[in-house]
């Protein structure tokens, strides 16, 4: 299993009327701790797309608990539980900086050429980055 | 059953790079859908919060199929199902002009009261103008 | 002069937990007011960018007299004062339900050549579209 | 005079099908501009809204020149030139990771009684962390 954690601030422009942050902002919190995860292990996102790859988000699960607030410090933990084939998912916890878990949430992502927009395989860079953390199974 | 459509068009802050409206951006379009399903029923949202009532989302999953573009005049078809307690559930399906399927969603909120942020029942009034729907039952 | 009207309608996800609409949120509002503008004069920008034109802003400009709130339906107006050039200027004031004046502002835009990405001057339809507006001009 | 330098990474969600960041997203990323800047002066702007002090934005405007791009660790460079009275002034620059200015803008805004919503006078902990930049004037 691949681990990451990133930090992120919440921004006024993401909180609502409720006085929390709007429900629908996490998927971009995961997009941000999902593309962190992918730079810690060499490979952004942007490089990806550049070599003519697209990652469109097939699925997107979350369970709220507890709402984040306005200028909290959030940490959000993103795991790889298996490596990818011609899909990846990634999960994902969002705690405060209390460290009370808010959320728990999961999105699969394909693989797809840019050119021909046809599900291909992971890029063969990405699972030999991967590789190291799913040695010996479990 | 209690079924609604909406209509809304897609704005170009709403894309993303990938020339696709943003994964994230459905969180928001499905708030319209439910919103405009229970101002149909003679409920706003507005009002409702005005009564004291909050209603986060405790659950949200979506299940993408393909993307919707730039322009286009969504269809989004809102369902509730089952008559509200403590929570309530919608069921969405969002259609492009040309009548495909792009995705298909729900959304769980919980009824709270906006002082004490204490769970309460959905509103007399909102489940009086649901009961019709909801005669014969099953 | 050309002159159009757009109603929309504020959005939960809009607000911020000043209970306002946020300051920022208003580009959008133009975008989607200009865009319609554009519509009514048989013009979508949809078609200009299939057509090898993109309208990037090149300005924006906007003075705050009052806050909008969630879910009032918000009337835009917008004006064009000059024909078009290689450069486009959008006037905007936005109105609440009440008829109250919430601010004033403008965006200047620039036509570009999607594939050169260079200057060009606005497409000869919507200069013709636009014409009768300007008859007697000055 | 008061200067900051904050970075912040555009996120795909930022980004336009123009495959540029979209205009009205500046205005967020200027949110953050200010509030990093007030925090470098020991002032955050969650508390201050905790004491009873709101700042919306009066005035914003800004000037586009080149577009930043999806991945960029974009740098805004935020001034204060003028101590706070009942407004307060930010200039923003953002420069791109090449150095390349971006665009260059300024909020106002005014500082008001969270219970009365009526303005007031900068609160006397912000004065006093400024005023060592403003000391022989100019």
């Amino acid at each position: 299993m691949f681990q990451h954690e990133t930090q992120l601030r919440v921004r006024y422009a993401e909180t609502d009327q409720m006085g929390f942050v709007y429900y629908g902002q996490y998927a971009t919190y995961f997009e941000v701790a999902r593309v962190e995860a992918l730079r810690s292990l060499g490979c952004t996102y942007r490089a990806l797309e550049d070599s003519g790859v697209l990652m469109p988000v097939t699925q997107f699960q979350i369970g709220y608990k507890k709402p984040a607030l306005y200028d909290e410090l959030l940490k959000i933990v993103t795991q790889i539980k298996q490596l990818p084939g011609v899909r990846i998912r990634f999960d994902y916890a969002t705690y405060n900086p209390e460290g009370t878990l808010l959320n728990e949430a999961f999105t699969e992502l394909v693989f797809l050429d840019a050119t021909s927009r046809r599900v291909r395989k992971a890029p063969e860079t990405l699972i030999q980055s991967l590789q190291p953390f799913f040695q010996d199974g479990i």
